[in-house]
């Protein structure tokens, strides 16, 4: 056990001479498997590389799966984590627990099977088995090693009932089910019934966002998707009151799909990752409602200035991809909405 | 009066064939005088142009004031509104009301006058002075011609007991003092007495929510400025019970200089113009506290996976800059704290 001071959100383990960056943002980790008071070590057996990453390097190497495995190896061996240094993005993982510090206040035990929930860029990897088991060819990545957590890291248990594939997508949304829960929640605590429109509703983030608004008290729910294809999807799902085929991206047709679907809302979610979509939802959202942008698409000067030019009153929140218990919310919702699991079982078969 | 359908959002002064773009959006607008019933005619007399507007005319030009004059009509002319190609920002500006539609909400009266609060990037123009008193050299533009404001557009009365120039400086930022008294005023109805925390303190928006997080019911505010020289100006003026200098793009450096000064925030006000302030800000903030972004440097993607890789339990809001009765608000805030009314006029003079 290492026994200099340590931070709970791992500047301890920054490399970089400056000191000031936090580990996301580090060049380089030290790895090294050997605990302070308040980490825990996790042995390695999957690496699950983010899509964007994973795509860049097999474009890179035209498919080449030795040279995409190489460039894993030495990018982990280089900077003490798995960051892509062009998208740099990283991906999660999974593993058992071997070593929890006296002072971790995770609340994980040796033995646990855990999947992280924060990003490997910012978590510190030594892989040892050098990749020999993948073919450098998929996102999955069978791998040996060992993982570190800090105080303020996330992982959760695996659950013993679910598939690791199936509560590893559920997990990889679970931030979006879980803050409209709260906010939902917040609208029903002040006596209201709220309209709930969840853009991209047919999808794994947004068909759990219209089981959450359903369960927290939503007076109505409306799911919009682009073509009617995922309309009959959704449709047989029940998950949503109405379901309206509407382009997110267009101001006046989706503000005119939600009011005929019983809009405007007082709720918006925007679960589609496409540009764009920040006015149109403001203008689908009653004045005084909330819109939670999850989308990574979201341009943060065209929600903000978008508002004001439709002197439009409404709450725009960021979509923290944290709240507290958020994976065992998402996969409670799973495991009590069978059309919701039927959705997610159908992609993984896919 | 024009007898056609019209919105309040100003679709049916959108010359773009498609016909799905709002006004900030589209290509050209129709600025013709004649009004439909919802909306407002404005005489104009000074055109305010956004600063980086004017900087890239005046770059692009070299200084040279009469090209610069002259791309502004020709802007004008063939788009119906002054919004600049290049940067998209337009800016606002004074007149007095000509004409009110018998079905304008606004509450306008002939006579009044004005400073419109939506951007002239979404706002029909016609000038027929050929700007004949402007010598292109400064964003002020003295002009003649005509201005439209639609069913949601958003204009203030200038106040009597103001200089305009000093009503213009205090409403081209009152969205956030607004925005800050409705967060610190939810706190404070749960019973809290938050610590706020406004990087940026001295300056004109972040000066304002320093005043409007004590009127609010703030516990402690601090007010945290990049250097020596500022932290005396904000000192002086007694608006924040603790000033600190710190760099709010370090991690550390921020969230320990606001701890030490009495942290972390419940509420933090981010109003400094600098990229990379998302996580600091993330840091310096309690778990369950609130963030206000009204920084135009803010991205998106930093904010969101910035808080979900410190598992930072915070709510992230785009700082929207339209909340009703926004510019009365700063505007009393302004003639109630005498400090505020100093730094304000401090920089009228500058």
């Amino acid at each position: 056990m290492r026994s200099t001071p340590s931070s709970p959100v791992g500047l301890h383990r920054v490399l970089d001479s400056a000191g000031q960056s936090l580990p996301q943002a580090a060049r380089a980790l030290d790895a090294g498997p050997e605990l302070w008071p308040d980490e825990v070590r996790i042995d390695v057996d999957t690496l699950n590389l983010d899509a964007a990453s994973f795509r860049q390097l097999a474009d890179k190497h035209a498919g080449d799966g030795d040279a995409v495995r190489a460039e894993v190896l030495t990018i982990v061996a280089e900077r003490g984590k798995m960051q892509n240094p062009v998208t740099g993005s990283g991906g999660m993982l999974i593993g058992t627990v071997a070593e929890v510090g006296p002072d971790s206040p995770l609340g994980l035990a040796v033995g646990d099977r855990v999947a992280t929930l924060v990003s490997l860029s910012l978590t510190p990897l030594r892989i040892t088995d050098g990749l020999a088991r993948w073919d450098g060819r998929s996102e999955r990545v069978p791998a040996a090693g060992t993982a570190v957590l800090f105080g303020r890291s996330i992982a959760a248990r695996l659950p013993d009932d679910l598939e690791p594939d199936l509560a590893l997508m559920v997990m990889d949304v679970c931030g979006a089910p879980a803050l409209v829960t709260r906010v939902v929640g917040e609208h029903v605590a002040q006596g209201a019934s709220p309209t709930v429109c969840v853009l991209g509703g047919a999808g794994k983030s947004g068909s759990l966002s219209l089981a959450a608004a359903a369960a927290a008290g939503a007076g109505r729910t409306i799911g919009v998707v682009p073509h009617e294809g995922e309309a009959e999807v959704l449709r047989a799902t029940g998950l949503a009151d109405a379901v309206v085929v509407a382009d997110a991206r267009s101001p006046l047709g989706l503000s005119d799909a939600v009011a005929a679907a019983g809009g405007p809302a007082d709720v918006t979610v925007v679960c589609v990752d496409v540009p764009g979509c920040e006015q149109p939802a403001i203008l689908a959202t009653a004045q005084g409602g909330t819109i939670i942008y999850f989308s990574m698409a979201t341009s943060f000067s065209a929600a903000a200035l978008g508002a004001e030019g439709l002197a439009s009153d409404v709450r725009m929140l960021v979509g923290n991809g944290y709240v507290p218990g958020h994976a065992d919310l998402a996969l409670d919702l799973l495991r009590r909405t069978p059309a919701v699991r039927a959705l997610f079982e159908s992609r993984l078969e896919a």
